[in-house]
């Protein structure tokens, strides 16, 4: 047990901002996963508007060791930060930040915490079709992690919103080497899609909390052999992976994703290995499950 | 027992910056008091160059609630607050900061932690003669607090450097009205202030570990009915209190001033009252009586 009375001077701490931050697992997870390993670090909460001086305040605050960002400062905390890889800077938001001694690092373990999720699932991703549906910042997050991490096949990106789309595409074609096509999502695009899909990775809200009752993929589409990956997590089995799973298919629940891109930040934050089944824990007893 | 576990997006925190700071009491004491109240709070130090910066991150970070401001930024800090009261003002050095929903109020508990020093121990300072060895910061907070809260017989301040002594005359003279003496400390001003000090209060660091064996004022100076305050608190009696002692003098020792300081400290962060008992415990453990 680790008691808040052993704090002391050489704790160093990190903390989620967000807005709102009221309902984030994260100071849960890390707490659990710091006293696992007896580490010296505490994790706090915080509801943050102005993301600059925020950042300048870690900066300045020596054992201001690390950060988690979340909605809706992924994008705007890049501006305030010292020094961020390239493939984010291709993806376009981070989610994490390091303190270094005063230079902040900025980085993103969502399309880490998803390709872990893939390879923990022994599914292989090289020579593969990927179809992803919907091309927001977590679909931007993982294309690039996957277009940079294997030779993919092809990866085909499917979304509503064509502009998005648009840009993505121009993105990942300047920041890959990937053979790229998008289309406008119609019933008739994601049906001539899933014919050749490999890997199917669904980025959009369909079918999230409180909206159970829905699926982008309607069931008769499924093949044999695929692999269908869903990034929403609440709930922990969604429709579309139900449907799946009936079917026979292999699938990837967006809970792996969301534990280990926790997992990738609590590493970064402290240099050492996470305790991952603490943390994995941790999310399913905060989720109710 | 309040395990790290416990800290969730609810728990507020407070720091101590200061440079250096690996030897502050603070996560101690405050650590120990927000446990024995169960408080929703944790407290970390901070080596901080820059404090600008770390109060800009303080204001926007929602749940950073309390600051510590220990040397060299007790003077500093001012500048970049919302609000400071006008006693602090006069003082010109702060010690403590509360982030009320984005504005930064400053404020200094070192004089009234010395004057509480004085109540608690049933000492009466109205109308009595002060007599302040040293004019630096500490003594500047005592000077201004009692000046503020009685009306004092005189209020005799010695020091070695002139001009400290003449701003802090010139100062004391504009904001109190209290009959205020300023001498240079030699050993005869010294002899001639102790025979009408009914108070005697100790601010220069003379006495302080390492230096345990001296005492600034020569004992046979001393008269019966005077009381003497040490604000040095390393070791926990003075050379300086152990010779007052021994010619039966009241002796109040920089301890109580210094566990006083935190207790203000802790109700302004928290609103509640201070656990006293424990926060001295957690002193004279941390100081190793």
């Amino acid at each position: 047990m680790k008691n808040i009375r052993s704090i002391s001077c050489s704790t160093q701490f990190c903390a989620v901002i967000g807005n709102p931050v009221a309902h984030s697992l994260s100071p849960a997870i890390h707490n659990a996963a710091f006293e696992e390993l007896g580490l010296d670090f505490v994790y706090v909460a915080c509801r943050v508007e102005d993301v600059k001086n925020a950042l300048a305040g870690m900066r300045a605050l020596e054992s201001f060791r690390g950060m988690s960002i979340t909605i809706p400062h992924k994008i705007e905390a890049m501006q305030h930060l010292d020094e961020i890889a390239a493939v984010d800077r291709s993806i376009g938001s981070i989610n994490t930040v390091i303190n270094v001694q005063g230079k902040l690092v900025g980085l993103g373990t969502d399309g880490p915490g998803a390709l872990k999720a893939i390879v923990d699932a022994e599914v292989e991703i090289e020579g593969k079709n990927i179809l992803m549906l919907g091309g927001g910042g977590a679909s931007r997050a993982i294309a690039f992690t996957l277009a940079r991490n294997a030779r993919l096949g092809k990866l085909s990106i499917l979304d509503i919103d064509e502009n998005m789309l648009r840009e993505l595409t121009a993105d990942l074609k300047t920041g890959t080497d990937t053979f790229i096509q998008s289309k406008l999502l119609t019933a008739s695009s994601l049906a001539a899609e899933m014919e050749d899909a490999d890997i199917i990775i669904h980025c959009t809200p369909i079918g999230m909390h409180p909206n159970e009752d829905a699926s982008l993929i309607p069931a008769e589409l499924f093949s044999p052999e695929q692999v269908v990956f869903d990034i929403v997590y609440t709930p922990l089995e969604t429709k579309l992976l139900t449907e799946a799973k009936s079917r026979g298919l292999k699938v990837i629940s967006g809970v792996d994703m969301f534990i280990n891109q926790a997992v990738l930040q609590f590493e970064h934050f402290t240099g050492v290995d996470a305790p991952v089944e603490v943390m994995r824990r941790v999310v399913l007893e905060q989720l109710g499950s």
